[in-house]
């Protein structure tokens, strides 16, 4: 396939180098030149900065820019690409975004955590496809097959729960890794002997409910040690911590399901 | 080692079961008869319910209960173990507990997260050992390495913050899967399509400090998808996550190192 992309943030840059393994990248289209240069050498295409200057000749545009941008580039770049499957890579914008200024429309969706320095295991990462018509659903889904074994056609509503879980699934329980650092950083004590603990959470919940996983004071109602942590929290003038302490041992203690 | 234990815990059953492979078990104590008799078995130990039956001549005694039952256990057993090297094993606890009822004291904290189903990776474990004598500090140094290639000798000022760091990193990572599990759960979207980016996002905080790593609405700002989110936790009567979600999306925003 010949596949261009607008955008060079990380998802896109992820996607283009491993899309790039098996087929062509044709364009990269940033507003930022240095941005699309970067990425362009790195995947053997041409960037530019002037979206009128896309190519019609390609078979798929993805669309990989914040979710507020998406409705503003597919006015921008749909008219004149008429004949071009257009997706977007986004879990929360829904697919109507493209398809009301783009009949071809669809949506290809990663969800992983894209970082900069850190590789993506493509083989295991869930991908979801959706599109306006059954053959770019068919095209999108075979893309995804030569790059992941765990691939579905999902609806923009079920994507949406999807991420908004992974909001809390990923970028809050990073938070607290986060805020875990903060918490020996200011007792010079190594964030890195945390290492095991955080990896044993993560592994067992793959194998659990994570509700029966749950361990610590809060679920053990241990008043005590959560009464004490709040107090170091407080004596650390971090206020900001505690508030946050008090309020997910709260959840713990009577989370529902 | 000749080593009793006073507890039948999940850390009492995890260190009783590592430590039988290299020590004799003597004794298990525990309220609760059931409990004290199923590790006992397991250990080739002797259970019993009556703490005044606890033999001296043993090398060491581990007590594992919970937090606020170490004082009135070491009172009660104390006085008649007097040459008995006593330990227990919380993060959170300090040393005098044991020492202002029994002299020959010490502390054998595994910072890890200890699950019934689930084996523990011990020789990764980090261990934290303090004693009253010098001593004793290298008989729990010399015990902890057997079991682990990761042995400290902390105060229990730096313990506790320690443990603290531990409920952020470990017990609240593993609410945010919890949560993230709910709401997927109530759109009958099956929360293992998250696995890859709970273990990715774990894995990738051993590599990387967190606060550069973090990703998703909250750290780009992106206003559209926040409010969308918590419209969508309102919708589904979820006052309580849709709290969680506005704090620590704040917390992600404004974070202080």
């Amino acid at each position: 396939m010949r596949i261009s992309f607008i955008g060079s943030g990380r998802v896109a840059t992820h996607l283009a180098k491993v899309l790039s393994k098996q087929h062509q990248i044709v364009q990269i289209y940033s507003r930022n030149i240095a941005h699309a240069e970067k990425l362009a050498q790195l995947v053997n295409a041409e960037a530019i900065v002037n979206d009128q200057k896309l190519v019609a000749d390609i078979d798929l545009l993805i669309i990989a820019v914040s979710d507020q941008s998406i409705s503003q580039v597919i006015q921008a770049v749909g008219r004149y690409l008429e004949n071009v499957l257009i997706v977007h890579t986004s879990g929360s914008t829904n697919l109507d975004v493209l398809t009301q200024y783009h009949a071809k429309s669809g949506v290809f969706y990663p969800l992983q955590t894209f970082s900069v320095e850190h590789e993506i295991a493509w083989g295991n990462t869930p991908l979801f496809v959706e599109a306006a018509f059954t053959d770019d659903q068919d095209i999108l889904t075979q893309l995804a097959n030569s790059l992941s074994n765990r691939v579905y056609q999902y609806s923009s509503e079920q994507r949406l729960s999807l991420h908004l879980a992974a909001v809390f699934a990923c970028n809050f329980s990073n938070y607290c890794y986060d805020m875990a650092k903060q918490v020996v950083d200011s007792k010079q004590v190594d964030f890195s002997l945390l290492y095991p603990l955080i990896l044993e959470t993560a592994n067992k919940v793959t194998q659990n409910d994570p509700r029966a996983m749950q361990t610590g004071p809060a679920i053990r109602g241990d008043l005590n040690i959560l009464n004490m942590h709040e107090k170091m929290l407080e004596a650390d003038e971090r206020e900001d911590l505690k508030k946050i302490y008090h309020m997910l041992s709260q959840g713990i203690q009577t989370g529902q399901h």
